[in-house]
């Protein structure tokens, strides 16, 4: 069960460098050295053609398929599923040289390298081409994507020619042709598509969802030769012939608009082109160093409000930072209307759907680090009230049944078992609404949003929820929480316990308008909902049942859990991991071994509502019972180990944390990278070595710091200033960096911080 | 929830008649007129053709196809599946008149009869066709399928031209082109076929399979008219000009011959086809009357056995012969090798598999009807062993895991919470050996096959059991009972017990085998099994935990079942039903509601283990609570309501027993007839208003009479002895007309049997 760590890239505070080219690591680099901008997402593919195995990967946010899926015809189960499609290599090169065509796969090459630079967002590959006749050409591909203009990306190609003049055959293009990896299937057709001087434009349209993406992209070559058009169905391709002379630079490059229109009834054609054309009128003019340089401004001023800076641990500093620029390309929430993919926009595993841990797992991340990105998560959730509502329905529930993966508001998990048993989603919506507004304050978005949502999931948990034979115990029946090893089990306590906080959350809401002078029927007609549904949502809070062992102190994790066969968890072979793959399948379920902590997450999510001795109750039961088959689970025991000053335990867990996709800890990095896993990452530091929590009456610290760092410090937002936390050895260091004073606990004594630095000695 | 008769039949003790077309009652009657006879089934289609929706349907036991199906890529899953395919039409025919196809659809028809003799199993069609030039002909369909030699069947068609002379045209063939129905393909090709004076001959061969079936005819005509041989791919046929004249009858015949071979790597073709020509020439100077002479015969020999008369009520009467007569027509124990599909040879529902109630379903019919038939049964299950090894091990156990659902002995069962929950398939074998042996004494049988499966089914139970968290309980964790209501849950009751009783059994007969002088050693090298082994079986036997509460007497369906939410059945809306498809999946397994008994089940099954007050308690309990969405589930509780001296329950819960399908009372019969709930029939009057039991000491009789009836009789084969019970409304008469003495307690008082009557007062 020993995840071993498979180091290949160089350790480096801010930067991602292969140094040689290994085949091997291939489509793993292709998956680190992804680019993106929450609006688009790019694999680190190479960009001249690679005729081994390539996942050649280009994704909008929220551009996805549709197909079938062979259902068992009972009601509630999915017939259909949605998957973020792989679309267009605006990247598109091809290189031709005496004959060859740059391969690398078969080319001989020299000083390969390959960096991604944390601080601006641009990854960098240069090598030393030798072809067979024994020229030499120093090649080097440079690309970003704009994090300051999301559909702006830019390619440069500069080559040097070592040892000859000559002329090299480049074609650069915008390429639809290319294949979902998962299927094997082109799902786009392109009607338009455009050569105009230098420019080209192409649109695609998704075959079942009607989507459309536009991109358009300006080459700029040295000595502007006359580039050959070349047209297929899906491609648009420019070839030139470019002098080249020894030990002299000739750069390309190309700088590319991408623009998508996401619902098929407003694809008006007309419109839809003005709007590229306007658009790229207005950025077209634009050279690529401006644009990068726009870009890069936005990187210096995130760096500043939420870099982690370790001292004294190479490793975890490089791979915490590569975790805090992956969470700001995949999402920082320029757009409402998206939300996370569980690969983030880096690969197709888990068809780019969103997953219920959205607002447990990311959502602390962006509300210490950007609201607007964090509210707009939420929003997606208001947006799709109405699909999770038709969801409730079809689950014979009132109210709105959140999904459990989905891109559009659908529900895209075909395992029934999942998709109908699991309330987490809907309930993670609640715990984002509670949390956001608990820290902002922002009643409007309680009123206007937060309470239709509050009200439907309330309603939907108010139907699926029973009453036990004596009617005195209310909770759900035949549930998974979020430990999927527990499959179709009754009063599972994380569920039972976040339906109380959803339930109780959703009246305490409706009591506060009162106080605050809405009349009974006012709240009646705004939010269609009676007096007697707001008392029966009390009622069934107040009757919750939380299953717990007042002698030991224990949490069950479901009722008659602890009487479940014991598996020890150490004892199972490492060849059984993944254990999906090497157990039949309903064996998992059959005995109290957790693929993630349930109780222990539950603890984290209201961690002042429990006493230190009932957390190290619970965490010295159920840690051992756990075999962290969920990337997401390390972290959250590394958080509770810390606040159980069990720091060297915590220090263990938070192992991989930082680096599972560099080190391709799963070895399945290949796929695309564990986004949320990233998120939690970044929870591991602050609210585990840090000790930051919110759930509280105040913002609470109770730092510690692992043995073998100096150092480390975090950056955080809170209430519209920046705070900064410093910890060394000895002692803690606190400073206002930006904004107002604010009103903080520090261990158990409470402190306002300030511009100037506070000194706390650690513990 | 009540379900209503829809009488279309006429009353008739020995036979099903129609009288007037109803083209809606088309299939239904299809279904209802099925000839089957082990071999091979065929619905009572029309063989002219018939332009309305149709299930043209023929089927083999034993011949089946092989599907993909979309798998969840879990292990234990299975990815495809097998299904009976329907085969060649070999009644086929075309019937042709002044340029007028005859079609029942569209025909002009008077004095439309139709009738299923059951005595002599012969199905006899008439009616007058009216052209449209009126010109008028009395035909006359008659058909059978022979009981005495499987291979064989006959068609006779008379024409009566009542109003001309003339000449009608006739095609009569044999046809591989129609299709499955439930997919609408076809699954054969036919490389050979040939036409030799009025015999023809068609080889068909499924696709996947590679399975065959020849199927031959000889045609008699009068005045032997030249026929003119049409071939298509799949089909041959003879057409005809036959002269009528006014009032006189021109009969043709059609003597059929069909051979399958099952197993493809037997399918040698050139002895195949040596072995069929043998059989052919063997049989095909036989007369269609001889064929029919030596088939009634059959019949009358198993009437004399096995017939149950009612008196005063004329419905039941004629379904319970309907019902014993679709018994034997299914399975009568010819060959080893096959078993019985939940539709019989009627229907593709169900795709033609057996489920894992044949042994305690089906097993009792033919334990006192024909023993031979009874140990084929067993015999599949010994046949099919390996598979059952191969299925276990794909489930991460040892031994023998016995499908759910299955032709040839493989899996057929997609849906793994079936498949892979459901033990009730293994521990019914072992039942079925136990009761087989208990009544037969077969020790032959018991060491040479019931030891190795017996053995096989243990190891599994031994390794997919579980002790509980403190080691005190053994137990069956993740399954799903009879009651399919109740999904995945621990310890049901059902399960459990069999499972006791199982490896307890086991551990006997091989204590058994030491006492007759086997040493360890033998009994090791001929069972490879270890002594350590069979000591395991009983120490888990003897842990085996059954649900059980002694203060109420009520064995708890499962661990937990008490607490579950209950739902009140008889207020649930009527059009809810069928709730499969009126809930949502997961919603049905969330309360206190079951689909069909499982407790009862069990103390049906083990009945002298229990008292009556535990019997009524358990019956008082779970009765309330089940809706009977199992055809199989009234029975069951009218066969323990007699035993509680329920006896208006008891008829009430016999209602439809023996009428499920004439009066269609599910509105599928079109689909096929309920095969399992037929046996369900003739037990709910032996085991219910007979009170027989076998599972004590002594077979023993509590008789007891409904109301409304004057009398009833049943036979029964015990032991070599047929023994006839006749119920009148104040007494019982017990006689044994063949055989030995036989002791049997009849109430509380053992007597003996003999040839001459033995009257008992009812209590």
């Amino acid at each position: 069960m020993a995840k071993i760590a498979d180091l290949y890239y160089k350790a480096d505070p801010f930067q991602i460098i292969e140094e040689g080219f290994d085949p091997n690591y291939a489509k793993i680099s292709e998956s680190i050295f992804s680019l993106g901008n929450e609006y688009m997402g790019v694999r680190g593919y190479f960009e001249e053609g690679f005729s081994l195995d390539s996942l050649v990967g280009s994704y909008f946010n929220g551009i996805y398929e549709r197909e079938e899926v062979s259902s068992q015809n009972y009601k509630g189960i999915i017939d259909n599923t949605e998957f973020m499609v792989n679309s267009v290599d605006y990247f598109y090169t091809k290189v031709l040289l005496d004959g060859e065509t740059l391969d690398l796969a078969t080319a001989k090459i020299h000083k390969f390298r390959r960096c991604l630079d944390l601080k601006t967002g641009v990854l960098r590959r240069s090598f030393i081409w030798e072809l067979n006749n024994g020229k030499q050409v120093e090649i080097l591909f440079e690309r970003f994507l704009s994090m300051s203009d999301a559909n702006m990306a830019g390619q440069r190609i500069r080559f040097m020619p070592l040892n000859f003049d000559g002329s090299i055959c480049v074609s650069l293009g915008l390429d639809f042709t290319r294949p979902h990896y998962m299927s094997g299937k082109n799902y786009f057709s392109c009607d338009e598509k455009r050569a105009e001087n230098d420019n080209l434009f192409i649109v695609g349209t998704t075959k079942n969802t009607k989507q459309k993406i536009a991109s358009m992209c300006k080459i700029e070559l040295p000595n502007s030769p006359i580039g050959v058009i070349e047209k297929e169905d899906n491609k648009i391709t420019l070839t030139y012939q470019i002098d080249l002379k020894k030990q002299c630079e000739a750069v390309i490059t190309k700088v590319i608009c991408n623009i998508v229109c996401k619902k098929s009834e407003e694809t008006n054609y007309k419109k839809f082109n003005v709007k590229c054309e306007d658009k790229w009128r207005e950025r077209t003019n634009f050279h690529y160093d401006q644009l990068l340089a726009e870009s890069i401004e936005w990187w210096e001023k995130k760096w500043k409000e939420s870099d982690i800076v370790i001292e004294g641990d190479d490793l975890n500093q490089q791979g915490i930072r590569y975790c805090i620029f992956q969470m700001h390309q995949t999402y920082h929430g320029t757009e409402a209307g998206t939300n996370i993919g569980a690969k983030g926009l880096t690969g197709e595993a888990y068809s780019g759907n969103a997953f219920w841990d959205t607002e447990t797992y990311c959502l602390p991340f962006y509300l210490f680090n950007n609201l607007k990105a964090a509210k707009n998560l939420l929003m997606f959730r208001y947006e799709t009230l109405e699909e999770a509502k038709l969801r409730a329905k079809e689950l014979d529930c009132r109210g709105a049944f959140y999904p459990i993966a989905t891109i559009s508001g659908k529900e895209c998990c075909s395992l029934w078992q999942h998709a109908s048993l699991q309330l987490q989603a809907s309930t993670g919506v609640a715990y984002g609404i509670y949390t956001y507004v608990k820290l902002t304050k922002d009643m409007e978005f309680l009123h206007q949003y937060g309470i239709p949502m509050l009200i439907e999931i309330s309603r939907m948990l108010a139907t699926r929820g029973d009453y036990n034979a004596d009617g005195t115990k209310y909770g759900f029946y035949g549930v998974m929480g979020p430990d999927e090893f527990q499959m179709m089990v009754n009063h599972n306590c994380y569920t039972n316990a976040l339906g109380k906080m959803t339930l109780r959350y959703t009246y305490d809401v409706i009591e506060q308008l009162k106080k605050e002078g809405f009349s009974e029927e006012e709240i009646a007609r705004r939010y269609q909902v009676s007096h007697e549904e707001i008392e029966d949502f009390k009622k069934k809070a107040d009757n919750m049942w939380i299953p717990y062992h007042t002698d030991t102190k224990l949490f069950e994790q479901h009722q008659g859990y602890f009487e479940l066969p014991h598996v020890d968890v150490d004892a199972i072979p490492i060849e059984d991991f993944p254990l999906y793959h090497h157990w039949t399948y309903d064996r998992i379920y059959r005995n109290d071994m957790i693929k993630q902590p349930d109780v222990l997450m539950m603890m984290l999510l209201f961690n002042s509502s429990f006493t230190l001795e009932q957390l190290q109750a619970n965490y010295e039961f159920y840690e051992p019972r756990c075999i962290h088959e969920s990337s997401l689970s390390p972290s959250v025991h590394s958080i509770l180990a810390s606040q159980l000053k069990k720091h060297k335990e915590a220090y263990q867990f938070f192992g991989f944390a930082t680096r599972m996709d560099l080190d391709n800890y799963n070895r399945n990095t290949g796929e695309g990278l564990h986004t949320t896993s990233i998120a939690a990452a970044w929870m591991n530091i602050v609210y585990g070595f840090g000790g930051m929590r919110s759930d509280g009456p105040i913002l609470s610290f109770t730092p510690s710091i692992p043995e073998s760092w100096n150092s480390y410090s975090f950056r955080i937002r809170y209430q519209g200033s920046v705070i900064k936390v410093e910890v060394t050895k000895n002692e803690t260091a606190f400073q206002v960096l930006e904004g107002n004073d604010v009103p903080v606990k520090i261990y158990e004594t409470e402190y306002t911080l300030g511009q100037s630095r506070l000194k706390v000695e650690l513990p």
